[in-house]
């Protein structure tokens, strides 16, 4: 039997005019190339979104299209996250970081015909266009006296286009099921994929990931997301904040740049940010340097990549601040666990509690999940057992963009029963706080165990002369695989492999002490910065362990 | 285009799957008949229930069925609610407070064929058991030790049910607008209408709900719903506890007991707890007569009628406590409205903040809101204008069980415009506070102004000789309508209407200054304790005003 309720598809229209009626005076605070403190509501904000909306229609965009954008966390990146999808548009997110050849492979693949670009990516775009041949237009997001020249056919200016359209737009309801983003996303392996979120999936990841116990937004509160809006959605803060009318700073082009993030966070009284380790790490280095504090800020969001230890206890120790870290992946919205407290842990030591924030957090309503090991059979959770770990929910993708979303076939990430295969390793406590151990594909698998490259790597990084460190798993006749640690030597300093076995001979169990060391001078990364361990293993491909 | 994201129906099930998995040891306390401390954790909650929607198959319960609850706020209900939706019927939670004839209309209405009923309603039933000819079997909530005498035919005990089931049961899943539950509201005229809630509309009211500005649902807090769970819900506690974690004491039969509820409270350390204003002014009473205090209660949802100011000082003063006011309806899940501050009123005075939580509280997200005016036009926001209050969203009734709910006719609470007819009339100021003024048929139409019938009760009974006081429009042949006030006195009390009109005159506008006074020993009620405004008019219906 059907029930009697109304039945309104979830639109993110509906969030940017819930914010309009309900907090029409929040503001919304911006750094650009074009004003170093650019301010308007949240009315103005609805208002310049339904010119967008207007100038899209204008532009020839249809339902369905994809719109590129390449800029930086501001006020009129903003505006396309909604003006695009909801007017039933696709807001394609892109890196402006990544590798050139990368940018102009993700334009083609989506096929975005137009795109939206920062000032200070026009070069990059001034560069790619002989690679570019299905863009018609190219709008750059600046005002008419802070254009730059340029070279190619249909460059236009993103305030002169506003201004000449009305602000008369009513957003459309059509299914919500309907594609409302896209973000592409860049392994070691092969093309980037696109990842295809829905205005349902937007609207739920919103709703769950406001709750008190994941990130608790509050019109309260104030909220920087130095995590970039090419970054799967800011971690969805342009959503929240609009939900639930929280004041929103966003840092532009200089999220990097500790000085700006302060005088930001300071005169803006923000209360809670999110970025990456090394922001934060950049951050408290200005801090103790500058010997300055953010009195307000009162909670940091952490993901991307395991929260240091000592970045948890500097926000604690120097600035009051709660470290909060969270897992996901551009597949997953991002939020699939984010840390908070349990009843019955009140009296837990500050140690305690610091061990629970370097986990990765807790289950989000929502998100299922579960460990699997190698014949994929559920694990306990224990805090013990390791294995592969699996989620579904409805923010995580079935498939990529173009690539068959039939479970179990090869291209697609979910498998027969259902489940997004996340490619870690991770192990569950009791209390369901999630701990990633590893990556499916570096997990080195020897005798029937499974040996996390990552706890050696950290345990080898902690030697004073030892700069960088990856292990990966190399062919062992009896055991299958064991771990070879590569290191890159601080400079100046020398160290022998039996002097770095010594070392971790005390931290790492017998089963993961590396069977081989080797030196090298410098480690091959991925264009976001990670360990390439695909390069790794192709130049250690014949290595043969000393005692094999 | 279609986005590339998972797609699983928002399902009732999910919320216990949930709870099981991460919040296996938070508690569920219960007051019942046969145990005045019960406690279970969700684990076994959750094993209980998939045993239940074994016992609901092996009755014979089919997809879709209706299945009548007559049972008070415990475990066993929360089995109810779980199991019988997660299974695919519908949970018709039924008050046995209402008159027993509504009792009867409602179960025949809705063709229950099963009953679960707590052994204190059994007389009831036993009392209409001639008038129940489709009810096949009825189930005590009790073990065997508590099994009450009985007359009719098919009397089964709850506990022996269950423990003859296995606890092993796959919940299903299916369309997310399939009904999930069933709730009879009854109005002043006509018979009870039945509201029928979906999976998706409970699971999108329990998220939007839970958020921090509304009501902030956390696993550090603990609940105690003191409103009845076969009132919309429980406010919908019973889905937000489980999906976040929170631990829930339940009163059972002694709910408005201010000695149980305190004695509860205290000793299970509860924070959060909601209810009618009745039931504080009681337990205010009591807390202040047995000179005790509740040191963890730091938060009291009010709603179901307007909340007197002297509840949120005494609260605030007495008890450190904060008085959260809410305005919904069983057509809306409940929430409409629930108060919360801005940003911006850090610096108000306790006043200011007293005269906010006075008002119904802001929007929830979901949830639209608009007043108009006799002509259906939109009004403003500004805290003077007042209207017609309408409402949309995905937890607003579209229409009554077998009643049209072809929007525009007679019987269908929706206009042409999608929009709920509250039958509420309200102001809503800038900041988009709710102010409820009054019910659309109750307000007096006088000279094309709207006044306020509650405006002039409210003034009338602040007069220490005035027990009860209730005011309805009167045809006027100047005016066509103008206010009549019909008081009660305390006992041993009189007054003159002169007096009664000199004693007004400074606390009300001009127009609204009652043409006529009239006294009464008693005011007519309905069986949920409103003053039955229909009865009055029709005493008074050939009422001529004195000066006319």
């Amino acid at each position: 039997m059907q029930a009697l309720m109304m039945n309104t598809p979830l639109m993110i229209s509906s969030i940017l005019k819930h914010a309009e009626k309900n907090f029409p005076q929040v503001e919304m605070v911006s750094v650009t190339v074009d004003n170093p403190r650019h301010r308007q509501n949240f009315k103005t904000f609805a208002r310049r979104s339904r010119q967008l909306a207007n100038v899209l229609e204008s532009l020839g965009a249809k339902f369905g299209d994809r719109i590129g954008t390449l800029a930086w966390n501001d006020y009129r990146h903003m505006e396309l996250y909604y003006a695009v999808s909801g007017a039933g548009m696709i807001c394609h997110t892109i890196n402006p970081r990544l590798f050139p050849e990368q940018v102009a492979y993700i334009i083609n693949h989506a096929e975005d015909k137009i795109l939206f670009v920062d000032a200070l990516v026009m070069p990059l775009i001034e560069a790619l266009k002989e690679h570019l041949p299905k863009v018609e237009t190219v709008v750059v997001l600046t005002d008419k006296a802070h254009m730059p020249e340029s070279s190619l056919p249909n460059v236009l200016c993103y305030e002169e286009l506003l201004e000449a359209q009305s602000d008369d737009y009513d957003w459309p309801e059509f299914d919500e099921n309907t594609a409302s983003g896209m973000c592409y996303t860049s392994g070691t392996t092969g093309n980037p994929k696109g990842v295809v979120y829905s205005h349902r999936s937007t609207l739920l990841h919103a709703l769950s990931g406001a709750l008190p116990d994941v990130t608790g937004a509050s019109n309260l509160q104030t909220t920087l997301p130095v995590v970039p809006m090419f970054h799967v959605n800011a971690w969805g803060a342009p959503y929240a904040a609009l939900m639930v009318g929280t004041k929103l700073v966003l840092p532009g082009p200089k999220m990097a740049d500790g000085e700006t993030l302060t005088d930001l966070m300071v005169s803006e009284e923000v209360t809670v940010t999110s970025g990456v380790p090394t922001i934060w790490m950049a951050l408290l280095d200005y801090l103790e340097s500058s010997n300055k504090t953010i009195p307000s800020l009162e909670r940091v969001s952490v993901g991307g990549a395991a929260c240091p230890r000592s970045i948890i206890e500097r926000f604690r120790d120097q600035h009051n601040c709660t470290v909060v870290q969270g897992w996901g992946m551009t597949e997953t919205s991002p939020l699939g666990t984010v840390f908070a407290l349990k009843k019955g842990m009140e009296d837990y030591s500050t140690e305690q509690i610091t061990d629970l924030q370097c986990l990765q957090g807790r289950g989000v309503f929502g998100i299922e999940m579960c460990i699997v090991d190698e014949n994929n059979e559920e694990l306990p959770w224990d805090g013990v057992a390791s294995g592969a770990l699996k989620v579904r929910g409805n923010w995580v993708a079935k498939g990529y963009y173009g690539l068959s979303d039939e479970p179990g076939s090869e291209d697609c990430p979910v498998d027969e029963k259902g489940w997004f295969q996340t490619g870690d390793v991770a192990a569950i406590t009791p209390e369901g706080y999630l701990q990633i151990t590893d990556r499916t594909k570096d997990v080195i698998k020897s005798g029937g165990e499974w040996i996390s490259s990552i706890e050696i790597e950290n345990a080898a990084v902690n030697h004073p002369d030892i700069a960088e460190a990856a292990v990966i798993g190399r062919y062992h006749p009896k055991w299958t695989e064991r771990p070879l640690l590569i290191v890159v030597m601080q400079e100046g300093k020398s160290l022998s492999s039996e002097a770095v076995s010594d070392f971790l001979k005390d931290k790492l169990h017998k089963m993961a002490m590396p069977d081989g060391v080797e030196f090298i001078d410098e480690l091959p990364h991925t264009a976001t910065g990670k360990i390439n361990k695909l390069a790794l293993r192709e130049t250690y491909q014949d290595y043969k362990f000393p005692a094999a």
